[in-house]
């Protein structure tokens, strides 16, 4: 790429610093984890959970052992303000857990702050305002001694509320654009503020550094948090949390690298949620550190909800190969990868040791309610919509997502087996098996329309079928054709069901191609079983479809 | 998570490199870019690549610039084999590119290879076995020295038949597991191997130490990488290589920070495709370097193309925050974000200077072929799925995916002019006033059947509508309902179209709700338009579906 202006782009600037000692310490315990998927994670979604929305991710919060967690930025928005409100009012925080509020420098802000805080006995209000020399230059239009003097009024107004304040308040600062800030100016900012504060043993305070974006490779950042922990005054008082975004693709590195050099705490979300490409994910920071050995102090034993939790939360999906939680990361494709796995896996199972030491596998897939896949290609993904995948894109069945469960469970009976990859040649042999195949109890042999009208929203037809190789014929009224046609078959067919849904769609062009149609039915014992049909008439679709599932409930 | 074993998991141990330099380091210059996207890459597919997948994936490489292309296992599989066979039969391998091909220590898969070369000019054979601790004793059941002795005999192997080559032939050779090897052994076998290859200025070797499992912190990989360095005999005529997994997120950090300690070459792949949680992601990796002002030597200039061909080639999605690439990186959802972005920009434009310093944007989009958005929440997804979703979340339509380009961009237009974020109700109304609003040149008034025979695949009917206002009453005949409409239809309605495609579905039980259908036709000038309609009855849906596009197309 030569298209860039010379001079458009600089190397980020080294840190000066001798001696580092970061890169000979290794992870031994935990940070104090701050949840900030509810502020920051939230502020960055199309659509911004609502009430519910929030109570059910505080609730998994809770549940995964977060003590700090970032509840949002009341004074912002009536929703912000009134979840806070409802977490106090319904009792919903726990006596060893520290609701944490954003707020920047300003006295409205900051009372509605404190009204929103009434009744939280503890709470760490996180002052913030941009040190960075962009935004100084460009947004600000204001000296460093200007950006001080706000920081400090923030300081003053959260300090006089606080001593009015029913609770504990920490004070949390955030020089933001940490990474695009000075390091002199940075720790000036805040060993001002702390003095402000008046820090002390009983009166620490959490110096955020993030990096609202991430400009360097992650050693830059590890010499930034350990400069500044050398440049701290009163450190031993000092919390150094990081809040690292992922720009540059390395926010858990950054992270790690900062707690090798020195920092406390650690701010982020499950998964990744944030502004651009996300906030680190703490998933991933709190296994890398399991995988070792380090309690995390946080339980992640069942992924499965908690990535469910969060996706119905966010209206994100999770990355198939996303570290630790993907769809495929405990799959193996390669021979000779799921060849040293089994070998392994038997290994492991027959020695006394409990050493995990299983080729190609970090972890053991069932600490975190997994299990390794391997063997068989589509079988990987049979439960999931590879079949669907398969029979829509080589075949031009498109089926219903509700359908894909049990077309899944079927495919992967054939394949557990077989034990073997199926080509996509057998799947389509296995669902036309499946859903036009024997037996055929009954058998679908004609109909025809008597009267149909739009306008009275009525149907009659008359139905030709077999039933256990008995001609039947008869008629049927209802609102629509396949009403009318169900009303036919009941006359004399003694299988009760009800019909859940249907949907139907073209092959290639509707003059020339069939159409296929798919419904759900229930039994009166609650078991559901899908039908296909395939027509050139979009109504005998439809009821070759009904058929197909009658035999396969009733045959 | 409290459920593991103690000593279940271990601490990764420490490299003893006193005096490391890595940290003191930063990236000057591009490495030797490998892609492994047709091998690797491909090995972990739900279904591999095809032949013209796989031609335009390699199409796709040359362009971006890559000069070493890892084209697969070729005697592994028919596939393999063919395609290389393919490319120097087309001749579709420029001169100045290096392929790769990957290889066990086994003489009849040398033989294969070496088959399957014949007519490369410029070829690397790279020869692997793995010589980690688990897989030894797990796996094989042999010893360090039984290890060496497996991997000489292949280099014997490749030597021979490479002297025999019309063409250069370069070696490769991966200690596989690199990662879970003693240091000391990985050395003690590269080493071995070099000089059983007789390595020279002439003969360099690439050296590649694959994080086949990514194990440790990114820091411990540098330090490897540099005690490497330090230990390999030759070193000057040693071609460093780097090939990192993702297992822990940090693949992106080891890497870079691998460089920092001396590689001089990087396999990796684009977006991460891969075994479990991918391979290195190129595309991070490069422009990376890019915003720091080092010149990749790949083009990403375009990397909707990019991603677009390899999501094709694939089958996998991007995710919505992947670093450069996702939908949501160049969106900005804070309002503080937005206005300081915005004041950027502007200050970007009135100076001279070209330095990049738009606050929280770490590149221009427009030299990655983006834009930036900033905004309006449902605007930024509104293109790709985003209204579609709200359309089915909020109220039930199951748009088909053909028509999510369609009504994205005439939401797009509202939310352009309107400039904020749109309800989910205005969306719903924009939705409804498009397919179900006016102008209604022409109008549906009824529509009956007067035979419709499933065995005969003909229905005849009786459509009344209004053209204009004036009331028209027809009979037409077809080989399904909608066909028989439409030939009702164009008795006296004088607009050519065809109907492309069709689909409906019901919302909620069917007894009780309506069905609703979507039609897409296309006008005698190649225009498509897509309309909707709902009835209580299948066919009349369908038929009002007809009328909508008709309307839109047509008034």
């Amino acid at each position: 790429m030569k298209h860039a202006s010379a001079g458009k782009y600089r190397p980020y600037p080294q840190v000066d610093l001798p001696n580092r000692i970061w890169p000979t310490k290794t992870i031994t315990h935990a940070p104090i984890w701050c949840s900030v998927d509810l502020r920051d994670g939230n502020q960055a979604l199309i659509t911004p959970m609502n009430l519910d929305q929030k109570l059910s991710l505080f609730s998994l919060l809770l549940k995964l052992g977060f003590k700090n967690i970032e509840v949002g930025f009341p004074s912002a928005s009536k929703v912000e303000f009134d979840f806070l409100r409802t977490l106090v009012e319904q009792k919903l925080i726990p006596d060893d857990v520290t609701v944490q509020v954003l707020v920047q420098a300003r006295e409205h802000l900051i009372d509605k702050t404190f009204e929103a805080l009434a009744g939280v006995k503890k709470a760490i209000v996180h002052l913030y305002n941009s040190t960075s020399v962009a935004q100084r230059k460009i947004v600000f239009g204001k000296e460093q001694d200007e950006i001080i003097a706000l920081a400090l009024e923030g300081v003053d107004m959260v300090k006089e509320r606080a001593a009015k304040h029913d609770g504990e308040i920490m004070l949390e600062y955030s020089p933001e654009s940490f990474t695009g800030t000075e390091l002199e100016f940075a720790a000036r900012i805040c060993n001002a503020v702390t003095d402000r504060w008046g820090i002390s043993a009983e009166r620490k305070v959490v110096i955020n550094l993030p990096a609202t974006v991430e400009m360097a490779t992650p050693n830059v950042y590890a010499d930034q948090i350990e400069w500044m922990s050398r440049h701290l005054t009163n450190r031993e008082h000092v919390l150094i949390s990081t809040h690292t975004h992922n720009d540059r693709g390395t926010s858990v590195a950054a992270t790690e690298l900062a707690l090798l050099a020195g920092a406390d705490r650690v701010e982020g979300t499950l998964l990744s949620n944030g502004e651009r490409t996300g906030n680190v994910d703490i998933i991933t920071l709190a296994l890398n550190m399991y995988t070792q050995g380090v309690d995390p102090e946080l339980d992640f034993s069942d992924l499965e909800t908690v990535v469910r939790v969060v996706e119905e939360c966010t209206d994100m999906k999770t990355h198939e190969r996303h570290p630790y939680v993907g769809e495929l990361v405990y799959t193996a494709f390669s021979g000779s990868h799921q060849d040293a796995i089994n070998k392994g896996l038997a290994y492991q199972r027959s020695k006394e040791d409990p050493f995990w030491e299983v080729p190609y596998l970090p972890i053991d897939p069932q600490d975190v309610g997994r299990n390794y896949e391997g063997i068989i290609r589509i079988n990987s993904q049979s439960g999931k919509g590879g079949v669907a995948y398969v029979l829509e894109d080589k075949f031009g069945y498109s089926l219903p997502k509700k359908m894909h469960p049990e077309i899944g469970r079927i495919v992967q009976q054939v394949t557990d087996e077989a034990g073997r990859e199926l080509t996509s040649e057998e799947i389509l042999d296995i669902f036309e098996k499946t859903y036009f195949g024997e037996p055929h109890d009954i058998e679908f042999v004609d109909y025809s329309v008597i009267s149909e009208s739009a306008k009275e929203h009525s149907a009659k037809c008359v139905l030709e079928y077999t039933h256990n190789g008995k001609a039947i014929r008869s008629e049927g009224v209802g609102n629509g054709p396949i009403d009318a046609c169900k009303n036919a078959l009941m006359v004399e067919y003694s299988h009760n069901f009800k019909i859940l849904s249907y949907s139907e769609h073209s092959r290639g062009e509707l003059s020339s191609a069939e159409a296929v149609a798919y419904i759900e039915i229930q039994t009166e014992s609650l078991e559901k079983f899908f039908g296909v049909g395939c027509d050139n008439d979009i109504t005998v679709a439809s009821i070759k479809a009904m058929f197909s599932a009658l035999n396969r409930a009733f045959s």
